[in-house]
């Protein structure tokens, strides 16, 4: 008998992207301070950054059914940038704490290069890089205290932190994702995120299936598009950034100089 | 038998704020063209407008919980910028073009003292002002047929108009609210607006019970609040404009004047 091949039809993985974009240069990163919560407008540079960002998806062909973005204004606006470009500001965006940057406790405010010299650079630099160490918590009665501020009246207080590790963001960032976004991604639905170093670092540790070490290193330039390419089930298959690949390069590595004391 | 007070506890009637924006003077009112769904920005003017109504609001002490606009720009960037002046950028924000402005057809783009020179003033009134008259409808192939633009891609190409009169705008205003923004009135939540001058006629009809005779002669003045008193079952009891008296009828009345050739 001669073989026969099989009738059943290969079935294509469909591909989909989902782009994450990190808000561009805020008046703090300027200042070189610890934000986190903090609600600081973007940079002059900022908006073009996230000018450019809009800029380029949508030279390069790119379009999106529903938005996701964080509490902060330095992330809308980022979002509000980019579709403005996209010609895509009707799109429907949904905001969330969720998506907020790591809460950096009773640093947020602080100089970066007077905290190195105060703590140490040593010390800075596992406040910043470790994957489990929180800093010093906020003051239940500290202005900065989430559970007393607007933004967040409609919330649970008790899941509102004083202070996080970037072990605490993913654990807040992963269950909005799993439970809010990617519901949206397997319908077919395009989905674009603005967000914070942090909260995109989660995304990223979730999606890439990074250790806690690995995380760690990986450093989000600002305003650049990270397109990733998902299968029709939601796994990762491949990413790239958008853009010139050199200018790229030298953001990542100016973001992961910040840390050091001047 | 003495008469016996029954022991019913008198309901008092809580009052509910909605608060209405038309948005600020557009680049197309600057050039006194008859706009519609182009999406045309707001002039420098009309962001200040903007502003000028989230300082007011913020003032006054207003505060929101939702927020509804169209998906024109003139009316999306009104709303950013109130919420801007607010401090609350972080509010949710529904986005439907069943707030968007009057469809004015074949009339989109014209420049409104051209039009009346050509069909006569009188006609140009019609066409403004009646409840009715629909302006001339586009063709199905022109490039301004909201069936064959992008925002519009989601919606069943049947209840895309190519032309509206007033009764045809408020027939998709009021249900969008009957069913979409009422129900989270009557759960308590307040509510902000920020739409064109006849969608906002629609909502005004509507909720003051006037007829077709008297929405015709109603102006609203650009980037003004209009609040409303609402009972607890969302009945209107009252409105005023916030601000300064004198500057809101002097909008008014320029707003009234447009259609006419100059």
């Amino acid at each position: 008998m001669l073989y026969k091949k099989p009738k059943v039809k290969r079935q294509e993985k469909v591909m989909k992207n989902l782009v994450l974009i990190r808000h561009g240069e805020s008046e703090w990163n300027l200042a070189n301070r610890f934000t986190g919560w903090t609600d600081v407008d973007l940079s002059e540079k900022g908006v073009k950054e996230a000018k450019n960002g809009g800029i380029q998806l949508k030279k390069d062909g790119f379009d999106f059914d529903i938005c996701y973005t964080s509490y902060l204004k330095r992330a809308i606006h980022t979002l509000n940038n980019v579709l403005f470009e996209m010609d895509r500001e009707w799109l429907p965006v949904v905001k969330s704490w969720k998506l907020n940057e790591r809460h950096y406790g009773a640093l947020q405010g602080l100089n970066k290069s007077e905290t190195s010299q105060k703590y140490g650079e040593d010390q800075v630099k596992i406040w910043r890089r470790s994957f489990d160490i929180q800093p010093p918590a906020l003051e239940e009665n500290d202005d900065r205290n989430p559970a007393l501020q607007e933004q967040y009246r409609g919330e649970d207080r008790s899941v509102l932190p004083l202070t996080e590790s970037l072990k605490d963001t993913i654990a807040r960032v992963i269950p909005y994702y799993e439970n809010v976004i990617l519901p949206e991604i397997l319908k077919g639905r395009r989905v674009l995120i603005a967000a914070h170093g942090n909260s995109l670092r989660a995304l990223i540790m979730y999606l890439d299936g990074l250790s806690e070490k690995e995380i760690i290193e990986v450093n989000v330039p600002t305003g650049i598009p990270l397109v990733y390419t998902l299968t029709d089930d939601g796994k990762a298959q491949g990413k790239r950034y958008l853009g010139n690949q050199e200018e790229i390069e030298a953001k990542m590595k100016a973001v992961a100089a910040q840390g050091k004391a001047k």
